[in-house]
């Protein structure tokens, strides 16, 4: 038996839901593949439940540097109910039933391509449906997490980003690999939460090493005043964990071994395309799915086939994945109907300008577009400016002694801002206002008549904008 | 004896300060008068003392309503021993040092024109000083509080902002007339801190009424819930005190009067020109100085005499009168020296959009530009959309059952936004966004490839684009 649909996507995640919202709201039908939980790991395992762990450890750290407060100590217990609740307790039939009011099939089941236009699904069930597309394909499965081939490390079954937002007993000594977002955050979450003795192994000098280096440094220093352990300029050399679930010895390069009951691998991950059929597509299994502006994968004959969010490879953030997906979605109508289908809003223009993106840690990380290195790399000629955010007065006023940094980055030929970013406790919201200035690419002298709201962090665009010389 | 400065602004907190620092910037030798402190109401007794005292009771609040926190009591005495600190312990040495850096040269003194590009000021160590501008007087003496002829009003000496903001003993309980910005965020300051018996007493059904109607409703809500008494729709017929800072009665024109140990009035200022000798200018003193776009009097033979900050009636908020002040300071500099003096940098353009405005209580409200019914009373062909903040995922993680609303009103013959607003906990960094975004006039289409990062509270604006059909 073989049913048929307008667009048949493989991956229920963010980004799928948002490919077949798009194109059910154009008209067409749809069917949606999911083998785990309709709704992704961003909803179960990713960034859902990391905010929900690390929410209250931000707060008790602001409680505990503002006067006349006095947080008590944290009651992980509650925070963990919490964060079951905020993932629907992992039930997902809420979110599969929603499916049906879009509308869209959903099939639950693993999904690979058999051919141009045809999935063939394992069925959760039992047995095998084959789907055929009449006009397109689209993946969206995401990504999986690297484990980095070192001795001992698999056969220690380290945490990922799965388990380790899904914990259940923080571990009194935890250790974490990798200096990224996914790993700042999760070793402040659980050290608030009572793992005392947690350490974090860099390869390098500081976390966050894609961006400003200041931001990495301020993360750095909060981090060791708040007794998190860092290894910096280190590796892995050999993982020992003799008992399933006992102690993990951890042994670097040089100084002694770190001893956790638990590990963190956070060093990465990878286009989850290892096992999707796509060399029918005549693709490479396990790579990246290339794809162009309107995220139809390229070289793949009669332009069948779609690829969004982290199995693209474009970035690996869920609101650029819902972002590609929406206007995948709208090409896909567009394409289906015959309709003029290069409209502004159906090409990914934001990915050239540099993703936004929020670490959530405490201080927190807010950045978009270019860093200055990347921007000098990238041929522009750039002038960029810093300014202490401590010295702007609704900083000073939200915390004694507030420690935070923003830069800008300004394209000099145009007098547009390439990338900005802001480190510092509560920066999280602040970021949308350069999404804006970086992808409407307001000048710098219009940007002078929007004057920030005294007493807000906001204020210093204003001081960025005066040390530039406005 | 007379001495002569390019520019004499009377005048120095900091919109004041702001004009000199830009004309000498400019290369303009600068007096500045006051006879206050320097730094001025807003440093001392309004903005900064205000969020030093609301800031705790915020965090307090927010930490009680997250899961696993237990807020103990808040500690007012080390709260307004922050205060104190903030407001520099009411000593504007360092200020005032900061001036002769500028330069400028500081009169300490009542100033008053006393002719034109005369200045004369009454010296606070005794004598008069006759100063004579070469090229402009500025006026940046702010506003004063409006006590309304209520009989036995004045005489019961009620609080304004400037004792509120530097109270040393926190009132039990506690009257607040009036209902804007200052009224909602002291009312709810002490009341935190001690004032466990607040009422607040409105001549309308909410609080915040030139704002979106869910503004003040939200307010009004939170306050309810957390104990504070609103008396609405009701007005202040008679005062009584009849010993000093004793008890204080409050009559109404209906139910029963309100007795409190204080009374806080709250509803409304007026420009400082009663005695500033604007009349040797042909000016009415009391009534604002109507200014151009240049911050120049309009009406005043040879164009010598500026007006920034309240004193020119534009707009009561301290951002707005600094971004005066600084283009006045640079209309300055260019008229002195002969230069163009039309640049877009020299006129108040934001003014005309809308001043943006944060109301620091806790659920914060963040405006703007123009609200719905301000823009189709401007004869605007407008369609305006809300979403409910506590439905995006950024808000609930930030606290269970958020309670929240933003209102974006589009202009629908050019697709830029008009106005937008705000309202729930820690929104006031999320103003800047839409201040960008009304101030460049950022087409909808565009504004679609801004994308929110993930879960911040921001995704509001993705929300409110979909609302909207994009």
């Amino acid at each position: 038996m073989s049913e048929e649909f307008d667009v048949i996507v493989i991956g229920a995640g963010p980004a799928g839901e948002n490919v077949i919202a798009r194109a059910a709201r154009g008209g067409l039908t749809a069917a949606i593949v999911e083998e785990s939980l309709v709704g992704g790991e961003c909803s179960y395992f990713a960034c859902i439940p990391s905010k929900a762990l690390l929410r209250p450890v931000e707060l008790a750290g602001e409680a505990a540097r503002a006067p006349g407060l006095s947080p008590g100590p944290i009651d992980a217990a509650a925070v963990l109910a919490r964060r079951d609740e905020v993932v629907s307790h992992l039930d997902d039939t809420r979110a599969a039933g929603a499916l049906k009011t879009v509308p869209a099939t959903l099939y639950r089941g693993r999904g690979r391509i058999a051919g141009p236009k045809q999935v063939e699904v394992a069925l959760t069930d039992g047995g095998t449906a084959l789907i055929r597309a009449r006009h397109a394909v689209v993946l969206a499965t995401g990504s999986t997490p690297i484990v980095p081939p070192i001795p001992g490390l698999a056969e220690a079954e380290p945490w990922t980003s799965h388990e380790v937002t899904a914990v259940r007993t923080v571990p009194r000594r935890f250790a974490v690999l990798g200096g990224g977002a996914v790993a700042c955050e999760m070793a402040q979450a659980l050290h608030g939460l009572g793992a005392t003795e947690t350490t974090m192994i860099l390869r390098g000098g500081s976390p966050l090493r894609r961006m400003e280096p200041f931001a990495g440094r301020l993360v750095a220093d909060a981090f060791t005043a708040s007794g998190i352990g860092m290894r910096t300029n280190t590796q892995v050399t050999k993982v020992e964990r003799p008992v399933r679930n006992g102690e993990v010895t951890i042994h670097l390069t040089d100084g002694p071994p770190v001893v956790a009951d638990e590990l963190l691998v956070a060093t990465g991950r990878v286009a989850a395309t290892a096992d999707l059929g796509v060399e029918a597509a005549g693709l490479v299994p396990g790579e990246p799915v290339e794809v162009d502006d309107s995220m139809r994968a390229t070289g793949v004959e009669g332009g069948w086939l779609y690829a969004v969010s982290d199995v693209s490879g474009r970035n690996l953030l869920t609101h650029m994945g819902k972002y590609q997906a929406r206007l995948c979605g709208d090409v896909l109508v567009a394409r289906a109907k015959g309709q003029p289908e290069d409209l502004p809003g159906m090409r990914d223009t934001a990915t050239r300008y540099g993703a936004p993106q929020v670490v959530f840690t405490d201080p927190q990380i807010g950045t978009v577009g270019l860093t200055e290195e990347e921007a000098r790399s990238a041929g522009y000629h750039v002038r960029a400016v810093e300014y202490d955010l401590g010295a702007v007065s609704g900083a000073y006023l939200r915390e004694p002694g507030y420690q935070g940094r923003a830069k800008a980055v300004v394209d000099e030929a145009r007098q547009v801002l390439l990338g900005v970013t802001f480190a510092g406790p509560g920066v999280a919201e602040l970021v949308h206002s350069a999404t804006i200035a970086v992808t409407a690419e307001v000048p710098l002298e219009r940007l002078w008549h929007a004057v920030p709201s005294f007493p807000t962090v906001s204020e210093v665009w204003l001081r960025l904008l005066e040390t530039y010389g406005l």
